[in-house]
């Protein structure tokens, strides 16, 4: 093999590379960690297959019957859980949407080096599991608790420092009602890509915070310091800066790219008249109340119809009715939840390339009717 | 947004790109159409989701009401199948190896321009479905026939062509006994990913063959000469060629990568002792019959065990017992059929980069036993 082209990276920080240019590491992130094609914004739930995947290290090859969830630090009494035992408590279902928190990093300018996705890191399934909060009673979490830590099976090396993925969050977070441990999706048993037998799920929150493939939760009486917590997913302008955590998915809406595609170039096509525009918007910090449409790049924006969503924390449809003229267009949307907080035109620039919810921006050829 | 970085293209031809350097094309190409992690060589089968998928242009939004499969041209009386009709024919479960033309095309130098897979474009699983040869019977071809084409619902543009996906087979080959229209995977009804509600299986050809979402089938007097089947899936030095039409899938052997992994370059670490190697092979042609293992970069070859294939068309596990000693390596596989193909050392180079059977050298670190 000859050796690789490298982009021109002077007077860029280490991990930044220019738009464009994406290295063979950046690839081989790509082949393995599958984004949701955008025209599967159709589904109110994604298809298994068609949610999309992030998985930092490999996929663990588990072996159900020896597999066991330890619950077990500052509490009374450590529990051991088999698979039956977590079956056998009380089940509740769930439509969530998840989304990475690096979703739209490749878009960004220049592009923090990692995951590199473009829109698709995102995906609604309906989730089944049992509540963790009555499990943390039985175990009597102690006075001095501060936080749970939710433990993978996964290993590797990241930032040099080799570990199973863990993060953490507060015991008062920990015990939200609709936290669960879920063993199902879509009706169906996890997947082996999903975290089988069994994950976290803390609806509202980016992806990497439903640890998949569970094997312990500790509780702790000091603040977590594990790679995942602390080194990464960080909003900061450099690594120097220890940054505000990433937390709770930011509010967005994207768009089924309408008419037809080039294989190549995925450049669109479609012929004049109306074009129904249609998409999701959803946000973890409060519900979505708006939606709009630009046709013209930004210049001018309309409202879209919003739907009802299948529940708090799953995506809501929406609609727009355009009248396509022929002509290059550029199609945006964008959407503000109730908290006040609209999606950016400017990219939310930061060192990882985290929570990056900039409108999407869909270049759009219209051609004139044919006869 | 600023320019992209390009790389050097100069004396390069048309479509082809230094190794390394990937583009935001091939990039968003990657994102929509993802392989199977190759930890995912230890099933079997492998699970929905976790399958390669290449698809051309969009997955159709299809309703199953409406639908219906034709199937027409040079035969005595068409034919309109329902659904419901097609799942009360007899049915056939075959488990299928099936693999993506362009499999290691990324790692070719200089690189075809085109979705830019590694190794991963590959996956078994067990498809149902009916046989196709008692349904061309039943409309009954007539004599001056010579191939079958299979037209999907999916269109786009390739090639500044307009199209539906469509490719043909000769007569003699669409009726062989295991070529189905199946509707279910792994004993599921096909994901709208795996071209819901129908879609072509012929077992041993490249996947470019089993076209998804079918609408029509199509009896025709002349050679088919659309997009898919003259313009593409060719084999050839350049594009001024007619060049050799890619067919069944060539022999090859993959390896689950030990060890565990580095996030971010993929990079193998793993402790020396005993470690055992494992895989899977397969060939379109013929069984295969022997794999060989390397760990020093392809100098030496050993044998593996090999296993025995789930069917005719399904892929064979290998394993290898190594024992690691500390310091780096570079181990290969590679598999061989019973017509007498082995897999290519050196890179198999065509203009599309398709059939790109080269061995996979996978490089490791081998650290000392921790004390």
């Amino acid at each position: 093999m000859a050796t690789e082209t490298q982009p021109d990276r002077t007077g860029l920080p280490e991990g930044v590379a220019p738009a464009g240019a994406v290295s063979m590491e950046e690839l081989a992130l790509a082949a393995r960690n599958h984004g949701m094609p955008l025209e599967g914004l159709r589904y109110d739930l994604t298809p298994v297959g068609l949610h999309y995947l992030l998985i930092h290290f490999d996929i663990p090859h588990l072996d159900e019957t020896a597999w066991a969830l330890s619950v077990r630090g500052r509490v009374r009494r450590s529990l051991e859980l088999t698979l039956e035992q977590v079956w056998s408590r009380p089940a509740v279902t769930l439509p969530v949407t998840m989304e990475c928190a690096g979703n739209g990093r490749a878009r960004l300018d220049p592009r923090p080096i990692s995951q590199p996705w473009l829109h698709e890191a995102v995906g609604t399934a309906e989730w089944t599991g049992t509540p963790l909060a009555p499990i943390l009673d039985e175990a009597g979490v102690l006075d001095d608790a501060v936080e749970v830590v939710f433990t993978g099976h996964d290993r590797g090396v990241q930032g040099d420092v080799e570990h199973h993925y863990e993060r953490s969050l507060t015991v008062d977070e920990a015990r939200r009602d609709d936290v669960l441990l879920a063993y199902a999706v879509n009706g169906q048993p996890l997947p082996p890509q999903h975290g089988y037998p069994l994950r976290l799920l803390v609806p509202g929150w980016y992806g990497m915070t439903h640890v998949k493939w569970l094997r312990a939760v500790t509780v702790v009486a000091e603040p977590f310091t594990g790679y995942q917590q602390v080194d990464s997913y960080r909003l900061r302008q450099s690594k120097e800066e220890p940054g505000d955590p990433v937390t709770r998915i930011r509010v967005r809406a994207l768009m089924v790219p309408p008419g037809i595609p080039d294989f190549l170039t995925r450049r669109r096509v479609l012929t004049a008249g109306e074009c129904l525009l249609e998409g999701r918007a959803w946000s973890g910090t409060a519900p979505v109340t708006q939606v709009e449409v630009s046709t013209d790049a930004g210049a001018t924006w309309r409202p879209a119809e919003l739907g009802q969503p299948l529940g708090r924390h799953a995506w809501a449809p929406w609609s727009y009715r355009w009248t396509a003229v022929p002509g290059d267009h550029v199609l945006c949307c964008r959407a503000s939840d109730a908290d006040g907080n609209t999606q950016p035109v400017d990219q939310p620039w930061n060192v990882e390339g985290m929570a990056n919810n900039m409108v999407q921006r869909l270049p759009v050829r219209v051609d004139p009717p044919r006869r």
